[in-house]
C-alpha cells in the first residue's frame, strides 16, 4: 500500500498515521529497552501496579507524581526513582523532559482521570489510565482526541482483558462450546467506607456503576463480543447514615445485545457482593467467581462435548495466577504497545464505549450522573 | 370475640368464616383421617405428586381425571384407587358425589388451571393447583372467587414454601444474620423441547416465565418478605427454528422492593439455566444452586457472626431432601389446612400476587401475555 505525502498527513489527523509507520522506536530491540512509567497517584491501586511492573520485562517505574513528597521519595527509593522523577500535582507538566518517562499510569480518582490524562499527552507521554476512564462521555472524548493530536497511545487498565482465564472463558463462547449464549447475569460489590472517596461523587463521578459495576458492563461485552444496545435500570438507597448523600447504593441493570442475548448486572456501594458472570447458553453454561479479583478467581462449566446428548464436559480450574501478575500483563501488553507502536486492546475507544453504556444505564434509571 | 348470625354471613361472604370456626369437620381426630386426593392431569409432575403422597401421613390418592382410561387405570391400580374414581375431563364434575374425594390436585398446562380449580371447586373439592396459577390475573381472582363461594380451601403448590432449606434461608435473612440486604439475583431456565406444551402458548399463557421464572419471582419475596413495586423488563428470541412462533424465548428483568432491595430475575427456554438465587446484604451474602428443583439444592453463606469484624460465619449446607419428599410436605400441609380448616401458607392470594407481577414484568417489556 503506497500512501503519498499528502495523504500521510490526513492519515495523521485522523490518528491513523503512527499505525502505519514502520517500528523505528527506541523500542524496536526487543528486550532492550523498558517503558518508563511515571504514576500518577499513589493509592493502593497504584502499589499493585508499581509491584506488577517488578514482574515486566519491558517496563519499569522511572517517575511518581504525589501531594505526598514523604511518601512520594518513600516510594521512589523503593523502586530506584530519583529524587528529580518525583513531581507534584502542580509541577507534573515539567516531565516533559525527563526522557526516561516514556508512559504515565493515571491511579487518580476517577473525577481526575480526564484532566491528567490530557495533560500527560500534551507532554508527550504515553497514558495508561485506571478504569473508568472518565466521568462522562464528553470527557472521555476529550482523552482519546488529546492522545490523538499528541500522536500517543492510550490505554484504560481493564486488567482482565489480558487475564488468561477471562480469556478462556471467551474462547469457550467463540468456539461455540457453550452453544447459543441466552443470557449472562453478573454482579460485583462492596460495602464501600464511608470515608472513602468513591462515596464523594465530586471525586468519584457517580456511583458504585463507575467503579465496579463496570466490570460487569465490560465482561458481557467480551464474552458476548457484542455491544448493548438496549437498557434498562433501577436505583435505591437503604442505608440512611449519610454516606449516600450524593450517590445511590445500589444499581440494578438489563442489557440486551444485538443477537438477542440479554444481561442482568446488579453493583452496590452497601452489601458484601463477590464480583461473578453466569452465562447460560443452549449447550450448557459456565460461570466464574470472584471474578473480578487481583487473584483467586475459579472457572466452572458443564456443557455437552458435541451436539446434544454426546458426552458431557465439565471444567472446574482455579486462577493460578498470583496479585500482582494482572498488573504485569497489563504493563506487558502496554508497554509492547508503546515500543511497536501498536493500539492497546482496551483502547481509549473501549474505555469510551463503557462510559456511554454507564450513562445509558444511569439514563434508563432516571438517575442523572456526571 | 363474640359475633353475630349476620355478621357471621357476612364473614362468610367475605370468604373469612371457615377460618373462624371450631374444628369440627371429620378431620378432627388427628392421625385418624386423610385427606382423599383427585389427581387432575396425569404428566409429569403429577407422578412426583402422587409418589408423595405415599409418604404423606394425612393424605392418599382416591381418584384420577385423565383423557386417556388406560393410563389412568394403570395408576389406579398402582395406587389403589378404585375404577370407579377415574373420570375423564367431561365427567370429571360427577366427583361431587364421591365421598372419597375431598380435594384435588391440579396438574394441567398452565391455561387449564382456572377451568378445572373453578370446577372442582364447584363440586365441593378443596383444590391444591400447581403453579403458575393461571394465566392472567383475572383467571386467579376468579379462581379464588369461586373457591371461597364454596367454601373449599385454595393452595398453590409452591413447593419451597414448605423446604427446610429455603426455610432456613429466609430465616438468616429474619434474624438479621446477613444484615440488611440491598441485591437479590436469581434464574431459572432450561431448553424447552420443541414439542412441550409450554411451548404453546394457548397451554402455556405466555413464556419461561410463568413456569420457571415465576420460581425467581416468588423467591425474592419469601426472601426479603416484601412485595415488589417497580419492574423493569426486557425480552429477546434468539433461535429461529420455530419453537419460540408465539412466545418469547428469553427474558429478564429488575424489580424494586419498599426497602430498597433490588433484584434481578432471568428465565429461558432456548439455555441451561441452573436455578439459583444470591442475596447480597450488609454483612455478607448467601446463596442457593440448583435452588428451584426436587432435590439436590445447595446453601452457601459467608457473614460476620456479629458486628463487622467479629468472628465470620460460613454455611455450606447440602440439602438432605430426596424426591419426592417436597410434595409429601406440600400434601402434608394442604391437608392439615383442609381437616383443620385453615388458609393455606401459600394461598390462592400469594399465587395471584406473581401473576400480578408476572403481568407487570411482560407490561414493562412491552410484551403483551395471556
Amino acid at each position: 500500500m503506497r500512501v503519498t505525502r499528502r495523504e500521510f498527513s490526513k492519515l495523521g489527523a485522523m490518528g491513523l498515521a503512527a499505525r502505519m509507520l514502520p517500528v523505528v522506536s527506541a523500542g524496536a530491540q526487543s528486550g532492550e529497552r523498558k517503558v518508563g512509567y511515571c504514576v500518577i497517584g499513589l493509592g493502593t491501586i497504584a502499589d499493585h501496579f508499581m509491584r506488577g511492573v517488578q514482574g515486566s520485562s519491558n517496563s519499569k517505574i522511572t517517575g511518581l507524581v504525589s501531594g505526598h513528597r514523604d511518601k512520594a521519595e518513600r516510594i521512589a527509593a523503593q523502586y530506584g526513582v530519583p529524587k528529580s522523577s518525583i513531581y507534584s500535582y502542580e509541577d507534573m507538566d515539567k516531565f516533559r523532559d525527563n526522557k526516561m518517562i516514556d508512559a504515565v499510569y493515571v491511579a487518580l480518582p476517577n473525577s481526575m482521570h480526564a484532566e491528567y490524562t490530557i495533560r500527560s499527552a500534551k507532554a508527550g507521554k504515553h497514558v495508561l489510565c485506571e478504569k473508568p476512564m472518565s466521568t462522562t462521555v464528553s470527557e472521555a472524548e476529550a482523552m482519546i482526541a488529546a492522545c490523538r493530536d499528541a500522536k500517543v497511545q492510550l490505554m484504560i487498565a481493564y486488567r482482565l482483558h489480558y487475564d488468561p482465564l477471562h480469556l478462556k472463558a471467551v474462547k469457550l463462547i467463540k468456539d461455540g462450546a457453550l452453544g447459543k449464549v441466552q443470557t449472562i447475569n453478573g454482579a460485583f460489590g462492596f460495602d464501600a467506607s464511608p470515608t472513602a472517596w468513591r462515596l464523594n461523587k465530586a471525586l468519584a463521578g457517580g456511583g458504585s456503576l463507575f467503579d465496579v459495576g463496570i466490570y460487569v458492563v465490560n465482561a458481557c461485552r467480551y464474552l458476548t463480543g457484542e455491544e448493548p444496545v438496549k437498557f434498562t435500570a433501577v436505583t435505591s438507597t437503604i442505608d440512611q447514615d449519610g454516606r449516600f448523600s450524593t450517590m445511590e447504593e445500589n444499581v440494578s441493570w438489563t442489557m440486551k445485545f444485538p443477537s438477542g442475548v440479554l444481561a442482568t448486572g446488579s453493583s452496590t456501594y452497601g452489601a458484601q457482593m463477590p464480583g461473578y458472570f453466569k452465562v447460560f447458553a443452549s449447550k450448557g453454561w459456565m460461570e466464574m467467581s470472584s471474578a473480578y479479583g487481583y487473584d483467586g478467581a475459579k472457572l466452572r462449566a458443564s456443557f455437552w462435548g458435541g451436539e446434544k446428548g454426546s458426552p458431557h464436559m465439565e471444567i472446574d480450574e482455579a486462577s493460578t495466577e498470583k496479585d500482582p501478575v494482572q498488573f504485569t500483563r497489563e504493563a506487558d501488553h502496554f508497554s509492547g504497545c508503546v515500543l511497536n507502536n501498536k493500539v492497546p486492546k482496551s483502547s481509549g475507544e473501549e474505555g469510551l464505549r463503557d462510559m456511554k453504556y454507564i450513562e445509558e444505564i444511569y439514563a434508563a434509571a432516571g438517575t442523572v450522573q456526571g
